[in-house]
């Protein structure tokens, strides 16, 4: 075998590299112990000293040796967490370990329910983790935690930029300003559901016109919605918001993330969920998204319809279990429907969307799901031998 | 301290959960050594095993404990994307450490120069990874490399999915056919600079119409600029590509991204760049960002510009480090010089985007970079009190 040299343009090295050295050194665990075990006699104490606090409700694994080994490696990424957080400025966050079995009466105390899930104490609320167990993916969704609730748009730019965050459940409100009551009535209700959801307010009424908005009037966009749905009823108090948010809080189309992937299964019907796996940047992939986006748009009343979107780029170490699991190739859009319970993925539609003279039309004329067998669900895709013509 | 239950509507578990925790548990190191030593005797065959080879060419750690310790560590990221990837059914890809002083003769042989660094034998040709070393980062580089170098674009969604991509370098052609001889010229360029300049071509006379191309020319894109630059002199032999990549290949704003995040470096101007951190999911970064573009887009023929943004969202482990480092608060867009070498981030400009009463308008007037001393860099920010008038 032969290699040769290629000249790679763009990366000549030119001379030292200090600040991509040391600069952007992604920090390593240090060995200090900075994760606090909780227990009855200490958890209160031990909480009083942070502004926030992160606790980790994880099984026993007394006697279990893979499960040590388990417990081991995600107690090593909250320590990288807490020993990262460590030197932020404005907030205390700290971190602790409640154990199943042995720390019971704390679990009971602090209403802990769920066992292997992640809850941080923030604020006098508390909000569930049950995302990835690494350092930056829970270090990220802690920064999201203590920022505010309900974020401002005061101009075109930022309104451009409230726009392009489609991704996510959000609401935008039109008020007089932060000292009206109907907007502390929506900050309010943006604590319950922070930072799952996003709140926007805006107290600039030409920011208000473009987005069609009448005072105290508060918008409901479902993530890849273009068109809002007004939340009747203005002014509102926080139960209102609170209650319309929970009636509509099961989106058509989702995307999964690495801070919620798996909680996102929760919610199936009859324990199915329809799995998309498209790559946004590949143009096959782009093309299927803008496909099941417009399907999503045009069946968002169907109540029954969960569509999840997996983009292989965000779960690079899942891509080849995945394929092997399911017989199918990832370099390539895919769906089908996940039996949540089963772990399987059923009748799978291997689409050959950039395959020799077969191209997607563009149609996907009916979905009916029915509940009871693998043949639950029914994508009519319509093919065209060319589109070209 | 008190702490209340929340409702959190979206995320309520209603069942079982195992497709979410079986289907998507992200893979841990079993143990089993896969990550080969190589050396004067062993390498040839080793190679010869694998369609990819991916190579680390490391420091001599003998002696040294806290570099034994990180050696350890990356070693592990190493071996969880050999295990990861031997799952892979279309490629095979091994792994290969080559020590800087005990296997000085195989890094000659094989033209390793830069240690520190991950080369990727494959296909003849040597791909320079210089990006994170962790096990998540690199698999996603590799799939990109086994990709092909060149994407096809043959319909109108997918050129939507063209004009979304506009983070990297690009290019796109129009060509009669894939036997066309001078799209396999095309191919032969792209092999050279793939995957970090994105190469696509169409054949489709209409895709070809909207992208303003005639037949056999090829635009060049730097990224973040709405307006390409068509190569001169076609059609072109690969040659002529690939000089003009060459000479067109400092961008003026590019992103920091974790899989380039220390070569990105290497081509400042006497130790300097400009750099601003700006959050993409928030209002006031993504405003800040797009005047950003607006400045590289007017000033897209300065040769001595280059601007590199870094979204801290993909980095959280590294935000509290650059705070407490620079004396900046992440929480808002920050801009400065970077002095490569020092290690140093001199003349930030704290931008009270969305401080009281203080509103960006959204006006630089003049960029002017001179490189001598810490005040090289004057970027004239105009604000107004009142952007709601």
């Amino acid at each position: 075998m032969k290699w040769g040299w290629v000249f790679l343009g763009v990366f000549l090295s030119l001379g030292t590299l200090s600040w991509g050295e040391t600069g952007l050194e992604i920090p390593e665990y240090d060995g200090k112990d900075r994760v606090h075990d909780l227990t009855a006699k200490n958890y209160k104490s031990v909480m009083k000293k942070y502004d926030v606090m992160v606790i980790y409700y994880h099984k026993n694994v007394d006697g279990n040796r893979s499960a040590m080994k388990q417990f081991q490696i995600e107690e090593l990424a909250l320590e990288l967490a807490a020993q990262v957080l460590d030197d932020l400025d404005d907030e205390d966050i700290g971190f602790g370990l409640v154990d199943e079995k042995k720390d019971s009466a704390v679990a009971k105390k602090l209403g802990l329910d769920e066992v292997e899930s992640i809850y941080i104490f923030a604020d006098n609320e508390i909000i569930e983790y049950d995302g990835e167990l690494a350092s930056d993916t829970l270090v990220e969704f802690l920064y999201d935690v203590i920022e505010d609730p309900v974020e401002n748009i005061d101009n075109e730019r930022e309104l451009k930029g409230f726009h392009n965050m489609d991704e996510v459940i959000k609401l935008v409100g039109y008020f007089k300003s932060e000292k009206s009551p109907h907007f502390i009535e929506y900050d309010d209700a943006a604590e319950e559901f922070h930072p799952f959801v996003k709140f926007y307010a805006t107290f600039n009424p030409k920011i208000a016109k473009k987005l069609k908005l009448k005072m105290n009037e508060v918008d409901f966009y479902e993530p890849f919605m273009e068109e809002p749905v007004t939340i009747p009823g203005k002014p509102y108090i926080e139960a209102e918001l609170v209650d319309f948010i929970e009636e509509h809080d099961r989106p058509t189309l989702r995307k999964l993330e690495p801070h919620s992937m798996y909680e996102i299964w929760e919610d199936d019907i009859d324990g199915e969920h329809i799995v998309a796996f498209a790559e946004e940047d590949d143009p096959d992939g782009f093309e299927f998204l803008e496909i099941l986006k417009e399907v999503a748009r045009e069946n968002t009343d169907n109540p029954n319809l969960s569509i999840i979107w997996i983009d292989p780029d965000n779960f690079p170490l899942l891509v080849p279990y995945w394929e092997k699991t399911f017989h199918i190739d990832l370099s390539s859009p895919q769906i089908g429907v996940v039996d949540v319970e089963d772990v399987s993925l059923s009748c799978v539609q291997v689409n050959s969307l950039c395959g020799e003279g077969i191209h997607w039309q563009n149609k996907i004329l009916e979905i009916n799901i029915q509940t009871q067998d693998c043949f639950a669900f029914f994508l009519f895709l319509f093919f065209s031998n060319d589109l070209r013509s």
